[in-house]
């Protein structure tokens, strides 16, 4: 199988370097508009062609996206017309409701996909097969969609060393608003907090690094989360923002035994959380 | 030096295994209500003798209370009955204002303390001198306090293995409310929308884990907490509600490039605090 992969930064890059040398894989193709990461990847042999043209997909088997997902929408009209008959599109984008709604009409042999993978730092020089390795990816397929190509795709991410798991794509959007985009959110809001405070550096300990450690993450891809998964986010925010006034309001007044309670009863479900 | 350690808890015990072996420290005296802990403390020869009689502090020349904020506050007044002339008090809460208007009339040989140590397990087992190695320690004189006592504290807490740092209780304080007491709530807080949502455990991954660690910890130790630097924490709510109002307005009105530079300079800022 040849594979294309568009956007070579941290995941694409990640994906080329899982793949490159598997026996089933005869062919790692990628556009990008960096001209540098692309003859990088070739001289690491993490690619066999790359450009930054788009006509370089005719020939390839399986497509893959691996671009914030405000591009990702931009560039798939275009990608599509390159692609040949009967071969696959997936992508790696972090939202799935917008991708799917409009992917899989010009596309039908589309599956969306999102491996549960990254860190902060972002680029081609940060992917590494290991955030691959033994990770989630959840495949979005609708009814519609071929059962074949979801065949392919989950195939795909198991040789990229991943496990897959299926799923709706608004359930996507939804879970993953809670355990991933609203924290990101609430972590970069905090250095809000620390902007306006003077700390100084070595009085900041594992609790608060740990805490805003994904605030240090790729601001493009998460400007693009937000506004694109607004509809899970803002009621999110509200309930927070509710939580928090609670929580406030039983501080101020003094409600020891109220507050005590809900502390024993939130440090019991995180360490659930653990048991996953 | 004989010192007394009241509360063989986490901290307690840590203290404990951290200066048993030590050739300056001539005994380790123990109290505690839990006659279990004491019992396992004996016999693993962590503390050389221990009850849970304050009587027993009566001929030690360093008195550490190492109790949740309220309980110090509670046994201080008691603590110093049983002291000897010229021996030293210490103490480990996380909050220091409070301690030191109470205790400092009460036993003027008083040096507030803060070891920035700590983990999510509680209690005598979840001790290890590991935590208090090359950890810091914040020592809270007052312009009262006598210098000579200053100097063993500090010495202490360097047979310890921590490095000290001294500052005014109340800049203490403040800054702990930014770096420890406000992400604490936070995290306490996102357990409730974990509780509301149905989220599969294996969807879970090491940055919600990672932003919500601190969710973990001891509940009676953070009630009080909370409760005693309410002065600081509150205005830190407010601000923080004002800043999620601020994202959610930019979300849902469309600032893309607003949200974006924001991104930016939070993910910037996030990284300056590796450096410390």
């Amino acid at each position: 199988m040849k594979i294309g992969i568009v956007g070579l930064g941290l995941i694409g890059s990640s994906i080329a370097r899982s793949v490159v040398s598997k026996e089933e894989i005869s062919s790692v193709v990628a556009i990008d508009t960096n001209t540098s990461s692309l003859e990088a990847a070739a001289s690491e042999k993490v690619i066999d062609k790359g450009g930054t043209d788009l006509s370089l997909l005719e020939d390839v088997d399986l497509v893959i996206l691996a671009l914030p997902v405000k591009t990702a929408l931009k560039i798939a009209p275009e990608v599509v017309k390159h692609m040949k008959n009967g071969s696959i599109l997936t992508d790696t984008g972090s939202t799935k409701v917008s991708l799917v709604r409009l992917i899989q009409p010009l596309w039908p042999r589309y599956v969306g996909s999102h491996p549960l993978a990254g860190k902060e730092s972002s680029g081609y020089l940060s992917g590494e097969s290991a955030i691959l390795r033994d990770a989630i990816c959840v495949i979005t397929p609708t009814p519609s969609t071929d059962k074949a190509c979801i065949e392919t795709v989950k195939m795909f991410w198991r040789l990229c060393g991943a496990n897959t798991v299926l799923m709706s794509p608004s359930s996507h959007d939804a879970i993953m608003a809670v355990t991933s985009h609203l924290p990101h959110l609430l972590s970069f809001g905090y250095m809000h907090i620390i902007e306006n405070s003077v700390v100084p550096r070595s009085l900041i300990g594992k609790g608060l690094k740990d805490f805003t450690r994904i605030a240090a993450s790729d601001p493009r891809v998460w400007k693009d989360i937000f506004f694109d998964n607004k509809d899970n986010i803002i009621p999110l925010i509200n309930e927070y923002i509710k939580e928090l006034e609670k929580l406030r309001s039983y501080i101020n007044v003094g409600k020891t035994e109220a507050i005590e309670e809900l502390l024993r009863q939130y440090s019991k479900i995180r360490r659930t959380l653990d048991e996953g």
